[in-house]
């Protein structure tokens, strides 16, 4: 049901990151496709589906890469899609989805209340609500990749041999999605989940064990900025997950600045957190062989620049 | 005898690009790897036949990144790897082919004095000697990318149908091996060669059908820059290529930038060669579906800051 073009991206080795990090570093590249980001393989699952049981259309809330990977998968299968997300999403998220003839309607909050609204929307119109985590399809489309990390000779063979995963943690799809194929199929390989510091709310709840919600979300990583986990998502973290760090912003930046200056990679925030975990916990790492999988490669080019690309920083 | 982690690269339409150059632009991405370039797919073949042969050592002359391939392809199959290059040629990808255990051999002077030294130290040595372009194994691992697009579903066939494959042009390896292949398995694809208006000899060859030699370079783009080509070459390169096209330098660096803020790819400057030539003959492209190969992202971080990352460029 997915389009070949989102599976079976580049996992490689990338030394020229690792005499900073003190570890092996593998990257499982996600942002090489028509979207930039994982989440196609999981609306490629479900707009597969709708089509197939003749639906016209399909409404999402997003933080923007959902629902370009909705209006892509969707446009190629004839749905109307719609995509609530927050006014403070990123405008370059906003514009692709747009491009790809999606209707883009903005809510004056967070990503929780885009959730709220798409939820109102789906029950007016009628029309399917894709819950990004909680709708198995999209933790499902996310499980390919873990399927392909399984697979790969190269990572989880080679000296050293691949002994942990970091997965970026938002809603949750990625997470256990991947987390749920490692553990059933490499359950030697640590599962590890990365948040923010600014966005902590599954990472506590995992904590936890129970649903903790935050009032607020601080964090450059727009595509992991949730308050509200889901409860069914984090019983399945619960199984899967093998331990859930928060990490600084200033780490963050510091691993953008690190795949672009040594892995020549343009990361999303969010995309840069698995990095930011080794650089906060060396010595967790050393000696390890992590993959770290980079999962979307969305910035606004000024933003980015304004980031990551401004001021030189000196060679390790 | 290729590392599958060099094959079955990235093929994608990126649309983001698409409003600016007035034509479908799809990418087919050669930096997801180990070295970040696509020499790896030639270093494989004649490494493996080396170490199948018993060799212990090899000899190449490169501009970069030929020696970071070599180095990587012989480190695997222990062979000392000798890589002799331009003193002027970009410390990034010189500290690469070290960090891979490789020897580095500077000579004052450019790409074509280090050939000559390499073919000295070879026949001193009694080792072999790699000659890029020239030496069949360099375009037919090059010719494995021409395989992947002509099996290409996507690109090939998808709406509108791609009818133009632009090339980088240096030596000549890249651009005859994936034209052999695109002119025996696809003809009715153009196959268009593009090198910089700053190291033109190639492309004056070509032209003139006859070997053409200029007397220096002028160009950021070090990875073609070249002043004599190879005669053998040259007649492989008459068979095949549909057209070769010079591009500005302002081009050059305008290409990157379009990669950089509308595809999310820090590229080498002849890897923005085919959006170069886009830029500069938009009427020549104008509806068609093109594929450019991005072949290298090896940059100097400060380099490529200073002339991409600087300045913000105003959104098309």
């Amino acid at each position: 049901m997915i389009d070949p073009v989102f599976l079976d991206t580049p996992l490689y080795r990338c030394e020229a990151l690792e005499p900073a990090l003190g570890c092996a570093v593998s990257i499982k590249l996600e942002t090489a496709n028509p979207v930039r980001s994982f989440k196609a393989r999981g609306t490629e699952v479900v707009a597969s589906q709708l089509a197939e049981h003749g639906s016209r259309a399909v409404v999402c809330a997003s933080a923007g890469n959902l629902g370009q990977a909705l209006a892509w998968s969707g446009r190629g299968r004839g749905l109307d899609v719609t995509v609530v997300a927050s006014r403070f999403a990123p405008a370059a998220k906003l514009d692709r989805i747009r491009a790809l003839d999606a209707r883009v309607e903005l809510v004056d909050g967070d990503f929780d209340l885009a959730r709220e609204r798409a939820a109102a929307v789906a029950r007016h119109d009628g029309i399917r609500l894709v819950e990004d985590s909680l709708d198995l399809e999209t933790c499902e489309g996310a499980a390919t990749i873990g399927l392909e990390l399984v697979d790969a000779t190269p990572s989880f063979d080679s000296e050293p041999s691949c002994d942990a995963v970091l997965i970026a943690l938002g809603g949750g799809a990625l997470a256990t999605g991947v987390g749920h194929v490692v553990k059933a199929l490499a359950p030697d390989v640590e599962v590890i989940c990365v948040q923010p510091l600014g966005a902590p709310a599954m990472t506590l709840s995992w904590r936890g064990r129970r649903v903790v919600t935050t009032d607020s979300t601080n964090t450059i990583a727009d595509g992991v900025a949730g308050r509200r986990p889901i409860a069914a998502v984090l019983a399945d973290l619960l199984l899967v997950a093998d331990d859930a760090v928060l990490v600084q912003e200033a780490s963050i930046v510091a691993g953008m600045r690190m795949l672009l200056d040594h892995a020549g990679l343009v990361v999303e925030p969010s995309a840069a957190l698995g990095i930011a975990a080794i650089l906060e916990d060396r010595d967790r790492f050393a000696g390890r062989h992590v993959v770290t999988i980079v999962c979307g490669s969305n910035v606004d080019a000024d933003d980015y620049r304004r980031r990551v690309g401004a001021a030189p920083t000196h060679r390790s």
